[in-house]
């Protein structure tokens, strides 16, 4: 076995240990077809078989109605930024979004560059975005309702989900997809990029309901247009069949070993609370993000200066606890402690807060 | 070892063994970091170095001068099917196309699709793309030429790149990248889809003259401007960085194992020829394109009818021999024989097309 460290890299990040050796097992053979996963045709039994797995237990997790599309594509959530506008804010209509951080505005900033109308209705740049707007009200009829459920860079994290009546949610979830149960029907769109809870970069999944299909225009590139992907089933062109093929076993892996989404919450909650509940008891550390907002992934903090935050970081990993830095945007520290990162590597980061503050306070 | 067959898949397809056994390897721990491939931030040094690295071989090997990039995206050569035009067709300028087939077309439909002006000025559909046009002349002030460099679906190959004096030429090179030396100088892009020559589905290669990357307009989404990849040595988000490292070893198993891309053609010519001598001295199988246009990647052949053709593929599957069903919208046999497809592989399946043809003819 080899020497693993505690990894708190905010993305990529931390992968599940049976999911990273069941891919290394089966490597040169899959499945007996003589071939590694990486060699076998996207049209082929063998990977539909594993395509439409994923898409099952992902409905079944999320506990998705018929009227929900799972499709694989190509591009991070940045693409989304933009192929969101594109296909969903037609001639005539205007779509809403509440700034909550660095992600929420590039989205904004990508409707912009399509000059696409549309509204920020709630913004908590005001204070560096370190919680979540509260009182705002949705224009009734917006083409959509643009948030980012978990602000990655910032440490906040919606507590739950805005009202918007009949205006769809349409939701970035990159950084907490599947880390905790949630009703679905309020959303038209749901986008992730797959490296921090769903597997390795080189995967979005989109989860998209089939009324919202219908406006794509048709001079949109094909590649570009959500429709394209629901009728082929991700398969109109060569989808990245490796990286599809380990969020299904993430998949498999919350379903079968962890539980599901009830028990997975429970778990990062766990998780979540031994850090911040430390932090909080702390004079030497400070949370930034403000009590009702802060995210259960990434759990951002301050130390007394900028020099010992270098050495905190330089420290814990010599200790084998990793990717403990800030955002290069907004500095400090931080741990993400997403859905693959254990308890074991949580209390030992807390142990060694405790003595770097002992030692350096 | 497991048991591997021999792989003619069309793409995904063979991937080098060496190249398989050290992902396999490394995929618990990357160079000692604790961590795997897929879990290691993109920002690493770690990370950048394996990216680094496969740029500067790709430019040994290929010998771009200084004044070409090497981009790595997302979406397949699909989506360069509209980003060159969306980037390189400005107001008031017209692109040139050949069309030598099925990927040809796309690339057309999706300058159609933009409302770009094009002009087909050569095309090889009155005879099923059996073959690569002759003849035809430039337009001088064409934004580009566009041409499939091989057409995986025909089996036909463009034995040498057409004049195109001032005017660059832009190819699709998904199917036969890195299997011959070429000069890159008349060309103002190159891209390729990876999962033939270069390594798994999920990444896509653009290498892209400088002078190239200016025009492009502001109002493109930052994601879909090759300026932006160029600018962040394709780092602007996160990029497929499992799929870039095994690129990396592709392109390392090429310099170091092979030998350079004079070696890598010898080899493909060798691997080729034995299969086409086969077929022309053979009476039951019959090649699909016109000798002077072959390919050295996708040898296309019919059988006397449909049910032995059926039988062929079934029966060569059962002796080991996998992927040799041609494209649904041909029908036929294919064999792919990519680099990693190695002489041993082709010698098995004139073999076996041997002992089928006296058993069948």
């Amino acid at each position: 076995m080899a020497a693993r460290i505690h990894n708190f890299n905010p993305g990529p990040a931390a992968l599940p240990l049976p999911v990273l050796e069941e891919v290394k097992e089966e490597f040169l053979d899959f499945k007996g077809s003589g071939m590694s996963i990486a060699e076998i045709s996207h049209r082929s039994a063998l990977f539909e078989g594993v395509l439409n797995d994923a898409v099952k237990r992902l409905k079944r997790l999320l506990k998705l109605s018929d009227n929900f599309r799972v499709l694989f594509l190509q591009g991070g959530a940045s693409s989304q930024f933009f192929m969101i506008p594109m296909n969903l804010i037609l001639e005539g209509s205007s779509a809403d979004y509440i700034n909550t951080g660095s992600w929420a505005k590039k989205a904004i900033k990508e409707a912009q560059i399509l000059k696409k109308a549309h509204k920020v209705i709630a913004s908590s740049e005001d204070r560096n975005f370190s919680y979540i707007p509260k009182g705002f009200s949705v224009n009734t009829d917006a083409a959509y309702l643009h948030i980012t459920s978990n602000n990655t860079i910032e440490g906040t994290q919606w507590p739950s989900f805005p009202q918007a009546g009949n205006v769809p949610l349409v939701a970035d979830m990159s950084s907490d997809i599947l880390s905790r149960p949630f009703d679905a029907a309020p959303f038209g769109l749901i986008y992730a990029g797959a490296q921090k809870n769903l597997g390795p970069a080189g995967v979005t999944i989109v989860i998209i309901r089939e009324d919202m299909l219908d406006p794509a225009s048709l001079d949109i590139p094909t590649m570009l247009r959500y429709s394209t992907f629901a009728e082929k089933n991700s398969l109109y062109n060569t989808p990245p069949c490796v990286a599809i093929y380990v969020v299904q076993l993430v998949l498999k892996w919350i379903e079968e070993t962890i539980g599901g989404l009830g028990v997975m919450e429970r778990l990062n909650r766990e998780k979540a609370d031994l850090i911040y509940n430390f932090i909080d008891r702390s004079e030497f550390y400070k949370g930034t993000a403000d009590l009702d907002s802060r995210s259960a992934m990434n759990v951002t903090f301050r130390l007394p200066d900028e020099s010992l935050e270098k050495k905190f970081v330089a420290d814990a990993l010599k200790e084998g606890l990793g990717g403990l830095k800030g955002h290069r945007s907004v500095g400090g520290c931080r741990a993400s402690i997403y859905n693959a990162v254990g308890i074991d590597a949580v209390r030992s980061l807390v142990d060694f807060m405790k003595v770097f503050a002992e030692k350096n306070g």
